[in-house]
């Protein structure tokens, strides 16, 4: 079928016009706020060995990754997230580095699942990692980084925030091996608990699994008294759960003192099998679906043969914050000025025009073509604001008419003071 | 192998440091620069079905893509260039738009090749498209930009220029099918040129195959004579094969107006067989390879179905144009202020600074530490020009300290007059 191949693959998209342009803006300005809050930026292979996210991803990612061969036999991956990349970029490149180290990326990453509303195949993740700093100020710098993003492209948000340190402890305590753990983690994140805790019962091997049941249904300010009910069953973790749960306190103070509305859910545990502690996630009444999260992923360094560090990020959803800006207007790149042609004119003519106005700072674009009105019609809607016209006649006498494409006035000036001083004649 | 997962994917790369943030500025500044001579962006999926690139990517780009199942079994790969999925994009989305269209993008691409020095499995592309003007403004609109963009980040650079329009209308006059004339033109661009002729004379049914082999030692300056000697053989492609011969004249001529170098070459064919007519390449005395280039794909709307349009584009190396820049200091991130909390401060209290800097303009990160001298020093190092340390003692009598990290100067002075005048105390 001819028509077949217009369409991108299933799940994916093409963005063009105001999407596109939204797209853009989101991509910049989140860059721009990472490098203004002293992150610095990391680009890692689209590309991966599948080896890479096999150990820690989750279960959820492994099942909907695209894996395939190259002509070598070797097995690689879409990336199905980011985090994996940079801290193996880390362990290879930047270990020595003075820490903490703060890192920004915008990419895209694939995911194989039915396509869905704001469910893409290939989904464009802007992410923080901070490398090398167990103190909540890194958690904090990198939260504080996306809500300065997410304000300052007009996104209402709240935090949802949670702490698998405790789920963790508990499990280990109850003798569940790690597989298991990451298998109830999974299940309490599809939320399909029933089956979290039949499964938690299970792989049990003592204490009272009824506990994590508890767990799921206790509130933050009684949280520390339940660390502290279970004290023996953490044992030798008691003191890392509750640090964490210290942390977990610090951070949603610091986050409410900011002036952002912070909500604990126990039973937030997010997809990624790797985090070891704080997690958090963002929401925004525009959508029902979170438009991003992150946490604690200590230790992780581990999995790939490095030594222990501290570790903490997060990702944002662009295209799902692009659904919840649907509407608005981003900053537009109007005004500009169009330099036109008559055929006649040598091009050459144009681009020394072009030249000019280009270093002094305008958006210009040039246009030939037989007549004028076309090209003044496509050069308003596209929203320069004015036009420099050189025909035939006027290139033989060295002038050009500067019309102003908002009111329509024109004037014929001299081709060569335009040149001069194309601020004052244009501006 | 613990370390052999550090790795990427054989071919590719991390970009970290310096690298990373050359990346990072290459890309704002062709974006920027796109934006400013009147294109607009397009983001097209990293992944294509393989059809789409079957037809008219080349032998060479077919022979080395990345090309795998999905679990559906579709045939999908990963995109060797981005021209083909614009001209999709363009077909799906935007054919109803007022012409001409001015396209840009920036997207990673990938080839299965054996790495060498500035070659990558996967690679950044820089690109512009027009779509649907015949006229040379078009080709120049695009070559301009670029010339504008190396320019801007110091990368001097000369034009190589030629057009296959002559090639493939000696070839079809001689009686060469199409796909014998790809894989001729393709023998010529790895430059087996005897290879090529002999392939010719084998495909060749009427006419002089030995023309082809004059044209490839034909100046530019006699080139016009020799499209004329071969009128004939030409036949109906003649008065096209004159235009696009008038399309080159112009072109060359406008950019040397422009104050370009600009060489002339008749065996310059490229490897992309969708090109009808003007074509270029972009040389560098750093780099002995060509760091980007493009033509005239007109008609290649065709291929999948749609009607005729008129197109040229081209693409640039941010690979390879990094390489060329190698050693060159590129515009830092310097400057800013690093606020520095001792561990007893609530961290908070760094936020709230560190939200009034940022509302201020100023680049901003966060310490909270036992000790001040780490921090100061990686924050020296990290370039911030500004510290403003608070220790417990300052907290509670609401004080900050402000040191110069350039000079050492350092002065106390209350922080509720700094968050409300940032910039007088800290510029």
């Amino acid at each position: 079928m001819v028509s077949d191949i217009l369409n991108p693959p299933r799940g994916m998209r093409d963005l063009t016009g105001p999407e596109a342009w939204l797209h853009e803006y989101l991509v910049n300005t989140f860059k721009k706020t990472a490098v203004s809050t002293g992150f610095e930026p990391v680009v890692t292979p689209t590309v991966e060995y599948f080896k890479l996210f096999e150990a820690k991803s989750g279960e959820e990612v492994r099942n909907s990754m695209y894996v395939f061969q190259d002509k070598a036999g070797r097995l690689l991956a879409l990336r199905p997230e980011v985090t994996a990349s940079v801290v193996r970029a880390y362990l290879k490149e930047l270990r020595s580095e003075p820490k903490p180290l703060k890192l920004y990326y915008v990419a895209q990453c694939f995911r194989y699942e039915e396509p869905q509303h704001a469910r893409y195949r290939e989904f464009w993740q802007a992410g923080l990692e901070v490398i090398g700093d167990p103190d909540v100020n890194a958690d904090l710098s990198a939260a504080f980084t996306a809500s300065v993003f997410l304000d300052e492209i007009g996104v209402g948000h709240e935090y949802v925030v949670g702490s698998v340190a405790v789920h963790r402890g508990l499990m280990k305590g109850l003798g569940i091996p790690e597989d298991a753990q990451d298998h109830v983690l999974h299940l309490i994140d599809k939320g399909l608990v029933d089956k979290a805790l039949e499964e938690a019962s299970k792989h049990s091997s003592r204490g009272d699994p009824g506990l994590l049941k508890e767990l799921l249904n206790t509130p933050l300010d009684r949280l520390e008294g339940f660390i502290n009910d279970a004290r023996e069953l953490l044992g030798g973790d008691y003191e890392r759960v509750l640090k964490e749960h210290a942390r977990l306190l610090e951070f949603t103070d610091a986050l409410r003192s900011l002036g952002y509305r912070v909500e604990y859910s126990p039973s937030l545990v997010r997809g990624l099998a790797y985090y070891t502690g704080l997690i958090f996630e963002y929401k925004t009444k525009a959508l029902g679906v979170s438009i991003g999260g992150g946490g604690r992923y200590d230790g992780l360094t581990m999995v790939y043969g490095g030594v222990f560090e501290h570790s903490t990020g997060l990702a944002l959803g662009l295209d799902r914050i692009a659904l919840a800006l649907q509407g608005v207007k981003t900053p537009g790149t109007g005004g500009g000025v169009a330099v036109i042609l008559s055929s006649k004119v040598p091009v050459s003519e144009g681009y020394r025009v072009a030249g000019a106005l280009v270093k002094a700072g305008f958006k210009t674009t040039v246009y030939r073509s037989p007549g004028f009105s076309k090209p003044l019609g496509h050069a308003a809607r596209k929203g320069y604001a004015r036009a420099v016209i050189i025909g035939e006649r006027e290139l033989k006498e060295g002038l050009a008419t500067v019309k102003n494409l908002e009111t329509g006035a024109q004037s014929i000036i001299k081709l060569q003071e335009l040149l001069e001083n194309p601020v004052k004649h244009l501006a």
